[in-house]
């Protein structure tokens, strides 16, 4: 029977785990989180009592825990589901000989900061995880709609399609529907930038641009994607499938996207502090357009959308200015 | 001095004769509709009393007028703005030999029931008019909020790429963006399946889907439309530019597209009928639907998203069966 652990206890995390627990296939989930209060309510309740509360969980109480290393020690399959920022900080007392043999699966849409590496290239990096045992999960997926049980489709990639195509089956229900992909790298880096897309969306709604507008930044947003992830892995792919344009959608189409909200602050005239203070949620795309920075000043991808929002939100330009000067630049 | 007639009275021909108005080059501008009330209001008042009742007009009183003939011979450029369902009924006094040597420009998003042809092919097979004299506007543009300045990109396409720029010329304003193409058939085909697409999005909202699924079926009507207009007119287009993707975003997904208003009451259970009875403007999709899918009988291009649309507005199939369908054809 296949055990699987999740690592991290946000609103994803929570919808991953309704996902493999209504999926069919028998198996075991053991579900690391770092808050000791919210463990307590969830052995009591059976809700997260801070995400998707509505969500009832049905794993048994001990397979809920503080202790990282005994939860990985359980599982054939962890999946990583914190914050990018966060994710080392996690990771701290895992060594590699505890992750060895395990599959591992990245439901992190970041990038681990310092390192300026994908999760992907990180553990296989710094933790001698082969590619071969790596598996990412991308949407358009957001979580809030996942506990409604709204259809959504999710794209499962790894350069090993057989183990892709054996994750999914745990994931589908009558509400998820799993494509596989073998494009571990332009999923990732589509999952990372899209963000920063949405932080550019909410930017423009912010400082007056209308849907017209919206309309083209997103279409310039998706060919700017579709060059970078072209140069830096280039196989044959098609940009216009869901885990790239459909994720970028609902990014930055959807009420619920936090990035969105974010760059929707920044262009009404908060600072970044006080719109960081006032959302009680990472905006990813923050953290994520500072490592696009630098990871680009090795590829030089011709990349204004996410320039402006760099220049912006790190060097403090107004975005009135930085917007009007973009609009010259897109078509 | 270019004189420039508009033909049609909607919120679109209002939204351009601000723009011709705002643009700085000279010119004279002429323009057509039925409605004699509203063209009184017009004459007296400076505004459409129907359409963007904000937008002042600032033309001559003796510009306006209901004879179709007349306003015609006064221009080189004419705009069409009219219904696509109602332009046959429009044009039916006007002789090629009225037209002969005139720049027909479209700004119709449709197909000329019964005739199946678009705008351009229509004009240039009952009007003798040359393809290089004939122009499309394409946006993405919601004329309301061309009505509020709001900035937006319009493509000006032509086979004749020297006239499309001259048009272009005399649209340019502070808060209008141009870009010129060669491709006349891709850009007013894509114009036509958005508003299909805009519809299956409503429908899909008012069955209950949510931003998941919605994502997903964008990109998946993008890919459409490419797969349509690939074998259309195989010509190099990238359709991830405005006039293609950015189009059918601000379709399917703005507040004002009234394709979507239309597609969500369908999905709510409205019979077309009562739907259309309740909404006072015309929803392009609703025929269009029907247009291609006698158009893509010669084609056969595999497009499932139209073909459920048709089946639910023509064939009276239940907008919860056939969207649940169609989720199993999408990826």
């Amino acid at each position: 029977m296949p055990r699987v652990a999740m690592i991290g206890g946000g609103s994803w995390a929570t919808a991953i785990i309704k996902m493999l627990s209504d999926n069919i296939t028998a198996k075991e989930i053991y579900w690391w989180m770092r808050n000791a209060e919210a463990i307590a309510h969830l052995q009591k309740y059976k809700h997260n009592p801070n995400y998707l509360s509505s969500v009832e969980i049905r794993i048994p109480e001990t397979h809920i825990s503080n202790d990282i290393s005994e939860i990985i020690s359980n599982a054939d399959y962890v999946i990583l589901n914190v914050p990018a920022a966060f994710l080392k900080e996690t990771l701290k007392d895992i060594t590699p000989e505890q992750l060895k043999g395990k599959k591992i699966i990245s439901a992190i849409k970041g990038i681990v900061p310092d390192e300026n590496l994908i999760i992907g290239e990180f553990i296989n990096q710094k933790y001698n995880v082969p590619l071969e045992d790596i598996v990412v999960i991308s949407g358009p997926c957001h979580a809030e709609e996942v506990a409604l049980e709204k259809l959504s489709y999710l794209t499962i990639a790894s350069v090993n399609v057989d183990l892709a195509s054996t994750f999914a089956g745990l994931l589908n229900t009558r509400y998820i529907k799993t494509n596989v992909s073998d494009d571990i790298f332009g999923t990732e880096y589509a999952a990372v930038l899209k963000n920063i897309y949405a932080v550019a969306s909410g930017i423009c709604h912010g400082v007056g641009y209308g849907d017209n507008f919206q309309a083209v930044l997103i279409s310039n947003a998706i060919r700017e994607i579709n060059r970078f992830v072209d140069i830096v892995h280039p196989i044959s792919r098609d940009i216009k499938e869901s885990a790239y344009l459909g994720d970028l959608l609902v990014t930055a189409y959807s009420q619920f996207s936090r990035n969105r909200t974010f760059g929707n602050m920044i262009g009404k005239g908060y600072t970044v502090k006080s719109a960081q203070l006032e959302m009680a949620m990472v905006a990813e795309g923050y953290y994520a357009v500072n490592c696009m920075h630098h990871i680009n000043k090795k590829y030089k991808v011709d990349m204004p959308i996410s320039r402006a929002v760099y220049a912006i939100l790190y060097e403090k330009h107004s975005p009135h200015i930085e917007m009007r000067l973009l609009t010259e630049q897109l078509s």
